[in-house]
C-alpha cells in the first residue's frame, strides 16, 4: 500500500539482486526507517528482532534469507547452514518453517550455480503469491462494504471496526483484515475504521493507526474497551478482524479480546467477519475454545508500556506496581456462532464446517482422512 | 483498610482538629505519598488536581475543606467563599455539592463560634457514613463470596474479576466491589482477584493492583481484552464492579468496558453483580442505553500512557503516530439483563424496578412522583 503517496511492499528484492528491503516494524509508528538485508545474519536478525512479524512476511523474509545466503555461498553446507539459522529465530513460526522447506526442496536437487537465481526466483513467486491471496480476500470483503455503501446517505461513511493489525505490514502487502477496507477506499467508497488499540501489543496503536492513516484512510483510535459502547449506538457497521488459526468449524483463534467484540456485534446486530487465508485453517481440529492451547508470554508485555516521551525519546514505562503479579495470555477463541462469515481467497463463507468445505473441498477431504486415522 | 500492616482510611482528621490528612493518588502506584491539608486552598488543590478521587472521597473532602477554613474565619463572608470555591473545583461532582449544601444549611443558622467545632463534626459523620454504607455492602456481598466458596475444594480460590477502581480509594474507606472481597479476605475465604487494567486512565494497573497488594489479597493484572478467555476456561467464578450511575430499572453506567466483561460473563454463565451505594441510583430514568449521555474526554488520556520509566522518573509516552484521531469515551452502560444482581447496603436485589422498589420502596416512590410530573 501507499506510504504518504509512495507504494510499498512491507518487503522487497533492490535492483542489485542480492540485498532485499523491508521496514523496520519495531521503530514504528515513531519512526519510519527501512533496513537492507545483505548477508545471512541480517535477514535472521530481521525476523529474530522483529523488524519483520506477522506470519506471511515471515515467511517471505526466510525465504529472501534463502536467497541472500545462496548468492554469497550456494554449497550445500551453505544451504544447510542457512536453514538452521532462519529456522532457529522463531521457532514457532508456521511459515517461516513452511518457507524454509519449500526452498530446500527446490534448491537441493540443482546444482549449485543455478541455486541463488532459483531461491531469488522462489522468494518472489512466494510474495506475489501472498499479494495475490491477500488482494483476492479484499476484492470478496469488498462486496460486503459496498452493500452496506450502498445503504448509506451520500456523505455517510461505512464505519468498520479492526482489531490488532491485520494489516498490510503483516503481510507482503494489502494485509486480510485491511484489504476490503484499502480496496474499497482506492474505488473512493467513504470508510472509517475504529482501530482497538489491541493491548498488550498495542499492534492496533502502533501500527494499524499508522498503515491507515500513511495510505490516507480516516480511521479513529479507540481502547479496546471502547467497541461494545460504540456498537450500542450504531457507530459501527461491521467489524473484519484477522486469525491466527481457524478450526475446520469456523472458530478463530485470533489476538486476545477479539471474543469480547465478536459478543458485542452479537448483541447489536453488527455482522462479524474475519478475513483469512486458507492457510491458516487448521484442518484437524474443531472446537477451537477446547483444542487450542493459548500462549502465555511475559508479564512485562502487560506491565510495561512502549512510547515516546515529551522530548521525543522512544523509551518504556511501568504503569502497575512492581510487585504485582500480571498474567497476559496473547490470545482468545471466538467460536462460530458469533463470526457472521469467513472472507476467503476463494470467496465468503459461513463459519462452520458445511462453508468451508464447500469452497476447499480439497481441503477438508483431508480433514476427514486426518480424522479417520 | 491495610497498607502493610498499618489501617488507614483515604482521608482522616488529625489530631490538631484544623488540619487533614490524604493520600495523594496522582502519585500512586509508584510513591506513596499524604499530604496535610492545613488551608482552604489545601483542600481545594486536592480535589481539582485529583489528590483525591471518586465521588465519595470528593464529597468528605469537601465537606472537610468547609471545616479547614470555618476554623481559620467562621464568618458568612467565609462560609460563602469557602461553598464557592470547593464548589468550582469539579462543578459535575454530585456528591461534592451534595456535601458542601448539608454543610452550608448545618451552618448557616449557628453563631460563628460554633460553626467550627459543627463542621469538623459534620465531615466526620459524613465519613464515618460512607463508611457503614459500603461496609453494609459488604456484608451483603460476603454472602455471595461465602455461597461459591463453599462449593469449592480446599485450597481453591473465589476468583473474582473486577474493573476499574471500586475500591477504598474511591471511597473513604472498604470500597463498593471490593468491600465484599476484603471482608472475604479477612475472614480468611481464599480470594483471587483479576484486575482488569481499565484502558484509557489504568485505575485497575494503578490503584486496584496497589489496594489490593498492599492489604494482602492475591490478585493477578489482566489487560481489559482477557476476561473473556478467562471466563471461557471457567477462571471465574464471579465479576463484581462499581457503578457511576444506575437507573431505576437496574441498568448500570460504569467506566467503559464494563458492559463487554458483563456480554462475556452472560455467554459463559458467570455470575456479574454490581455494588453499589444507592445514592447512585438516578430514580428519574429507566433506558440507560438511551437516556445517559457518555462523557467524551480528551483524546491525549488514550494516545499518552503515564508510568515510571526504567529510571524511576515518572513520565508520559505517547503509543501511536502523532497526528492519529482519537476517540476517548469515558463509561458505557451494561443494561440490567446482563446483570445477576446489584450489591446495595439494604441487601442484594435483582437488577429490576420491582427489585430496587422492594429494598428502597420510599425511593421508589419518590421516581414515580418524578415520572407523573
Amino acid at each position: 500500500m501507499k506510504i504518504d503517496g509512495k507504494p510499498y511492499r512491507s518487503i522487497w528484492a533492490e535492483a542489485d539482486g542480492r540485498t532485499v528491503g523491508i521496514i523496520d516494524q519495531t521503530r514504528l509508528p515513531h519512526s519510519f526507517v527501512t533496513r537492507q538485508l545483505k548477508s545471512l545474519d541480517d535477514a535472521a536478525t530481521a525476523i529474530a528482532d522483529m523488524w519483520v512479524r506477522g506470519a506471511p512476511l515471515i515467511g517471505a523474509t526466510a525465504a529472501y534469507g534463502m536467497a541472500i545466503a545462496m548468492r554469497q555461498d550456494a554449497s550445500d553446507e551453505s544451504l544447510m547452514k542457512a536453514y538452521a539459522v532462519l529456522h532457529a529465530t522463531r521457532p514457532t513460526a508456521i511459515n517461516l518453517k513452511w518457507a524454509l522447506d519449500e526452498t530446500v526442496r527446490l534448491l537441493q536437487p540443482l546444482p549449485s550455480e543455478q541455486r541463488a537465481d532459483a531461491a531469488w526466483a522462489l522468494a518472489a513467486t512466494l510474495c506475489d503469491a501472498d499479494v495475490a491471496v491477500n488482494h483476492a480476500i479484499g476484492s470478496h470483503g469488498l462486496e460486503l462494504i459496498k452493500a452496506i455503501a450502498a445503504r448509506k446517505e451520500p456523505g455517510e461513511a461505512v464505519n468498520i471496526l479492526t482489531h490488532c493489525n491485520a494489516g498490510w505490514l503483516a503481510t507482503v502487502d494489502w494485509g486480510t483484515a485491511t484489504s476490503p477496507i484499502y480496496q474499497a477506499h482506492d474505488l473512493g467508497i467513504e470508510v472509517h475504521v475504529w482501530v482497538d488499540e489491541t493491548r498488550p501489543r498495542n499492534q492496533g496503536a502502533s501500527l494499524t493507526s499508522w498503515e491507515l492513516g500513511r495510505h490516507g484512510v480516516d480511521h479513529t483510535l479507540i481502547v479496546d474497551n471502547a467497541g461494545g459502547h460504540l456498537m450500542q449506538h450504531g457507530k459501527v457497521d461491521m467489524c473484519i478482524v484477522g486469525t491466527d488459526r481457524t478450526t475446520a468449524s469456523g472458530d478463530v483463534c485470533n489476538k486476545i479480546g477479539t471474543y469480547l467484540k465478536a459478543l458485542a456485534a452479537r448483541d447489536n446486530g453488527v455482522p462479524f467477519y474475519v478475513a483469512l487465508p486458507s492457510s491458516t485453517v487448521d484442518w484437524t481440529i474443531n472446537d477451537g475454545v477446547r483444542e487450542i492451547p493459548i500462549e502465555e508470554r511475559d508479564g512485562r508485555e502487560v506491565s510495561w508500556m512502549a512510547g515516546k516521551d515529551a522530548n521525543g525519546v522512544e523509551t518504556k514505562v511501568l504503569i502497575c506496581p512492581e510487585t504485582t503479579p500480571v498474567a497476559n495470555f496473547a490470545f482468545d477463541v471466538t467460536p462460530s456462532r458469533l463470526v457472521t462469515g469467513l472472507i476467503t481467497e476463494r470467496g465468503v463463507c459461513s463459519a462452520s464446517q458445511a462453508g468451508l468445505a464447500k469452497l476447499f473441498p480439497e481441503m477438508a477431504k483431508g480433514q476427514n482422512k486426518v480424522r479417520a486415522v
